[in-house]
């Protein structure tokens, strides 16, 4: 019978908490839906640094490499936050992107109706909203060179980074997230600074050309200053978001804020082919990391990602999603989405209640 | 007796109605406290595209030079919109700011409590919001060379841009935003990418630098998505911002939706020596252009902060300013604040209601 090779990176900080978590639930969904699941948990991030002495050990990325779908916890603490670049766990973080090629980072932002309260906007703000922000993860001014540090005419001090998109970049990530609009309900913003970026001007130029492959999604064009006021104004207006890796990283997180449930938000990160990259979008937590307090939900909801989009068993998705909406409606929250009236529960107590619920 | 020469941009849109109304304002508050103003109005922006073929003519750049402040409305609309590059009005803007060396933007963002209503965020998170962001202005990726277009190793078409900063940028920046929270409650968060970018790199080690200078001010650093985070979760948190040309140019307009009223905020842009440029941070918002519905308040405080950081005018610009709240607390509201129960007013009539406050 059908099985699959799973990476798991526990990472550091709250990460092995919540990937302990979510690994039971795709054990569980495995047996229901009758396939199997093989696991290699390998060392990630400041983990892997104070034990190999780089943030992704060449082990680790050929695990990956070799998997069906990498699951990743959280990476980064205090610890290694004033190392070098080069052995700084985000580096890790970026290198593995680069050696899977995931160059497609999706990103959903959505308020559930059971935890509409818990975002910082207004009810009738909040209420409904549900997009889905296509973020560019392997290009732009996180690889572009140059890059580095040198001295100007006047023999002062630089540090200069390199935004660059070649067409072919700006294509496959306009397709994908004409694709994700299609699905959803058909809208696409195109987020970029093509008033002043000549990347972003290019950036405009192909997505308008790919559009005419996808007549019947509606595309628009916006200023990413206008977009981080709209995502405040009216975050309903949006349905699919395609933007390159910077304005994504800061859309996103705006966005994901927006929910008010940052701890229930996942991700994918997808290539042309080759496995997918799978993680929440919450931090690594130190401040409550090892205190079983960590909202492991994030995480299942990646789990079911990479079970969609990375295995294609969407029914076993399904059963994870439905269950973690089951929990939330039998009244269980992690002390981030805790409100008064509901039962309060810890990591590993949110994780058995999923288990019961599938 | 003392007098002044004050270069009025109206721009385009709504650009001349409310530049219309400040310098009403401001000849009034002259007149109450005995200095002259002489106004010199040149075109700038679509406006100057149309008449002379180009979005800043020598003309206007020299009477901003000369003068002792410049009042701009706002530039930009669909009609210019796609034109090339050296042909956009924002070129224009680019151009003056990089003219006048300007480098220091301050963009402050505050919920009056006239306004609470008017913010999408919830009462309690909103109310009490008085920070304000520092934003570099004539660097970065904004004017970093090498930029354009041209085609990589495999003749794939490609667009560029450089963002570089030397450490002279950083530290006269610095030191702006170091005063500025001395004269506000003490707190600096400096807001970059250091995690990922060189130029973020430099930027913290400087902003670090400089901050034993100032001892008396709290330095703190945060990554620009947690940034766009916490602006949503707790915009109470802060007090001063400072950050690059690109990062403010996203952060200062969220910032300023969580306001509420995009229509109440102004700006000043600053040099080391030479005259400042003043303008309100929203657009020229063609689509009510010429109705008389424009909010001209945003505008008028501009007028103050230039009478303020321009002239050292102190009060007459407290008298402009005061008028304002004044005219909101006698409860005459433009479309953009209006709510049920308040005096639904025009530009000219606001206008008019300031003027009788003062
Ligand atoms: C940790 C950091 C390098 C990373 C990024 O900037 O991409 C993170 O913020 C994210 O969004 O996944
Ligand atoms: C019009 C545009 C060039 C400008 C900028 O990006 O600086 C505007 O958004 C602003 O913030 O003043």
């Amino acid at each position: 019978s059908k099985s699959y090779n799973i990476t798991l990176l526990p990472g550091d900080g709250i990460g092995p908490e919540v990937i302990s978590v979510a690994k039971n639930a795709l054990q569980l969904v495995a047996s229901l839906e009758g396939f199997g699941i093989t696991f290699e948990e390998m060392p990630m991030g400041g983990a892997a640094l104070d034990v190999v002495g780089v943030p992704l050990p060449d082990e680790t990325l050929n695990s990956a490499k070799q998997s069906d779908a990498t699951l990743l916890g959280a990476i980064g603490g205090y610890k290694w936050d004033n190392n070098e670049k080069h052995l700084k766990p985000e580096t890790g973080l970026l290198q593995l992107r680069e050696g899977l090629q995931v160059f497609a980072n999706l990103r959903p932002a959505t308020v559930l109706p059971q935890l509409v309260d818990a975002s910082t906007l207004k009810k009738e703000v909040a209420e409904g909203v549900d997009l889905m922000v296509v973020r560019e993860l392997t290009g732009g001014i996180y690889f572009g060179k140059p890059r580095g540090f040198g001295t100007n005419e006047n023999a002062q001090e630089i540090g200069f980074n390199t935004e660059v998109y070649a067409a072919y970049e700006i294509d496959r990530i306009a397709r994908i997230a004409f694709e994700t609009a299609r699905k959803r309900r058909g809208k696409l913003c195109s987020v970029d600074k093509a008033n002043v970026l000549e990347a972003s001007m290019l950036w405009r130029k192909r997505v308008t050309a790919i559009a005419s492959e996808y007549p019947d999604v509606e595309l628009s064009h916006m200023y990413v200053d206008n977009a981080a006021m709209q995502l405040v104004r009216n975050p309903k207006q949006f349905d699919t978001i395609v933007t390159n890796n910077i304005f994504g990283d800061i859309l996103s997180d705006e966005a994901s804020m927006i929910t008010g449930s940052i701890g229930m938000l996942p991700s994918a990160s997808l290539g042309e082919k080759g496995p997918g990259l799978f993680e929440p979008i919450h931090g690594s937590a130190p401040d409550i990391a090892g205190q079983d307090k960590a909202n492991p939900l994030a995480t299942m909801l990646s789990a079911a990602m990479l079970l969609k989009y990375g295995l294609g068993e969407e029914k076993a998705a399904q059963r994870i999603e439905a269950a973690v909406l089951d929990t939330l409606n039998r009244g269980f929250r992690t002390g981030d989405i805790h409100s008064a009236g509901q039962n309060l529960v810890g990591c590993k107590e949110m994780g058995e209640e999923v288990l019961k619920s599938i």
